[in-house]
């Protein structure tokens, strides 16, 4: 590899100035859950890109727009950098140490909504291209950004904007959203994502709820519906009971189970973190814990409501209930395949009363561990992380990469900067400033080596 | 049958002052739910009582106190009656035509809070004792009253209040806290209650809700550990699978079908105001669905809770859920029993996990349909009202009347001026005056000829 020691140089000397135009990202508020400053910050996301000679622009979707920006570069290879400028709701505001829209740096940290998840993702990156461009003048290669402003909403126009936009957005490779270090300070390389079908189950037995001396011997009640329905999809073996549920499921590859090998165990840590006593389909922990967690589709109650839930007793028989349920789906089962299947089954079972409503959904995607783009990010990685860039193959949660696997046909790679206390999600979201450093070296020497 | 028509004269005549009464009575709020006047109210009671020449007394229970009164007349027989000073909540407030602690008189109704459950039916009981003391001087018979406050929130302390004073209580027949006309104008007798065994099930399987991407494949699930032993505690053909559930059911007498035969077909009643579609146990309507809604024991889930219930999709697995359910019980089950089955079952059936709360609990009481004291109630209703009163054997309902049945020995009878607009429980409560009236004659005439 080459001598980075001047892009390194840039990115030290010019912190301070960077972290300013983070911050007046951050102080943005783009909540897209409350619908709150999204335009406001797509156009200033868009500024920033222009500001590095990229040609920019705001696309209309149903949803939030997009900001879509391309520069060309010395190479006709193209790298393709997702990120998404909306952020979570910051409630509860009452447990912020400082506001959570004014970016703070307290302890070589900087806190505010949004700040790890993924404003800051976005500004690392950026402040590669300023190194680079500070260096050579000019690109190594075509960049092009989309930056999304529904990831936190389940980007439910994504897969259609990838889909009308699939010349845009033609490309060699992609770099996710995020990445990070994990508690022994090891950068990791997620390189899969389950997909996932969210349903809600509901059932109408009465037209409205009935005292339950009157109703309990002889109207149906749409809670023991709703409980008969269920148990027909699962078992207490934990075993899928849909007809053809584990048609299409992939299982893991040798070679996936080598990289999973050489992660930590993480048994000890769910049991603490958890409170869970004893794992599910008699796992103890080791390998066997972690291809499962990963690897094998579900069917997860999220929620149940019916009837009287508050204190004491209420005699009523309730006319509704409904439960969220969600499948996490391996390659290369789909959403489509699976509520087909879920309708025959509650049918053939006597359950046409109870009622689908899909909520979302995407297929699982995965990108080859063994795939150059792969192990040039984790080669870029050793020059700046203190231990090696460890490969996992597939992580349990869901996102939008579907299309950006299977319908642009890319490689897509997780880096950057996140770490266990980064806190997305929740109060006192953070950054450790250190390893944003890291991650824009580390972004400036893929960037540099991509077309080489 | 003895001339009534000087009582029924002073019913008719002093009907104003008699209604001055009971507003000043409804006026007081007596909230059981939320605590609200109890002790005032009592007050209330304790006076009313002492106007009539009734030594009467405020005793403390756990709870809300209980007034006791009696008054001895001519005979050494004694009716003991039944009421409850307490009423349900008011709200929702902006319902109501007219406030709530305002009782107010429109088109010959009066509007109040607790005016129909069951402040009106004490004070029609006193008017009838006060038109026999104007003719006579003296009650014919013994008179106690016991009247609580806590019926509106399960009467959990009654029970032990008999229990400790079956001296002072005891009598020869009960007169119940009401009753009232079908929409047919016609008055009913309803003579037994089923009884009730309320509890919650609740499962906790983590010690926190966990990303559904994590848990779904490796943890326990606390909503389907709950679906799946509700579903080993009743089948989809309704039957109840606790082992000696039905041991000690005492099933209706051909007697019991007699009475049922003779009540009107309900189906066509319950599918319009109930929007059912279709009975359970492939009931039609007719005597089987009468009788199969009030003398057999159900198996009721009254309430669900879990995880994520809002708008929308949240991939959450719960470490939480729990269930209301209801066990309506019918001779000679006891709450204690069907208790203690339940969690042998539930153990058996690998749900040792799941935690058994009990909210509450009462036996099924029933009066003998062919008892003295119901002839003369019924007997004594055709000189007042239009209809000869009908025996209902049984109801679906559940109420403490246990102690009164099978602890003091007392066929308890219904009578009271309650009708199917009367709206207990619901804004705009109310009671129709030409009915009251008839309830004061018909509780005079009982008064008068119980000790013949």
């Amino acid at each position: 590899m080459s001598d980075y020691s001047k892009l390194d140089s840039y990115i030290e000397k010019n912190l301070d100035e960077n972290l300013k135009e983070l911050a007046r990202y951050v102080s943005q508020p783009s909540v897209s859950a409350q619908n709150l400053g999204l335009n406001e910050c797509a156009q200033i996301v868009k500024e920033m890109l222009e500001k590095r000679g990229f040609a920019a622009e705001i696309i209309p979707t149903d949803g939030a727009p997009v900001v879509f920006a391309e520069r060309s570069g010395k190479s006709d290879k193209t790298l393709l950098i997702y990120n998404h400028y909306d952020v979570q709701p910051p409630e509860p505001l009452e447990l912020w140490e400082s506001p959570p829209f004014e970016p703070t740096i307290r302890e070589g940290k900087m806190y505010g909504r949004g700040v790890s998840d993924d404003k800051s993702h976005l500004t690392a990156r950026l402040f590669a291209i300023d190194a680079i461009l500070e260096q050579d003048g000019e690109l190594p290669c075509n960049i092009k950004f989309v930056i999304e402003g529904e990831e936190e909403t389940s980007s439910v126009h994504l897969h259609d904007f990838v889909m009308q936009n699939l010349d845009k957005l033609k490309a060699d490779a992609c770099i996710w959203e995020f990445g990070g270090v994990d508690h022994r300070e090891t950068p990791m390389q997620y390189l899969g994502l389950r997909g996932i079908c969210y349903v809600e189950l509901s059932v109408e037995s009465l037209s409205t709820d009935v005292h339950s001396g009157l109703g309990g011997s002889i109207f149906p009640n749409a809670a023991w519906r709703l409980v008969w329905a269920l148990n027909t999809l699962k078992g207490e073996d934990e075993r899928v009971r849909i007809p053809g549920f584990y048609d299409d499921v992939v299982p893991p590859t040798a070679r996936d189970i080598e990289f999973m090998e050489k992660l930590p165990d993480v048994a000890d840590e769910y049991k603490s973190r958890y409170g869970v006593k004893e794992f599910i389909k008699g796992l103890k922990g080791g390998v066997n814990l972690k291809v499962e967690e990963v690897f094998t589709p579900t069917c997860t109650i999220c929620g149940l409501t019916s009837g009287y839930q508050g204190a004491g007793s209420k005699t009523v028989q309730p006319a509704r209930a409904s439960a969220k349920v969600d499948f996490r789906l391996v390659p290369t089962q789909t959403p489509a395949d699976i509520l087909k299947k879920l309708r025959a089954h509650l049918d053939a079972q006597g359950f046409s009363d109870v009622e689908i409503t899909f909520l979302g959904g995407e297929p699982a995607a995965r990108t080859d561990p063994d795939h150059p783009f792969v192990k040039l990010v984790v080669d870029c990685a050793a020059g700046v992380f203190d231990a090696p860039m460890v490969i996992v193959p597939m992580v349990g949660g869901s996102g939008p990469s579907y299309p950006f696997v299977h319908e642009l046909n890319l490689p897509v790679v997780t880096m950057g900067h996140g770490y266990p206390d980064t806190r997305a999600h929740a109060p006192n979201e953070n950054i450790r400033i250190d390893l944003y450093l890291k991650h824009a070296k580390h972004a400036a020497r893929v960037i540099a080596e991509f077309s080489k």
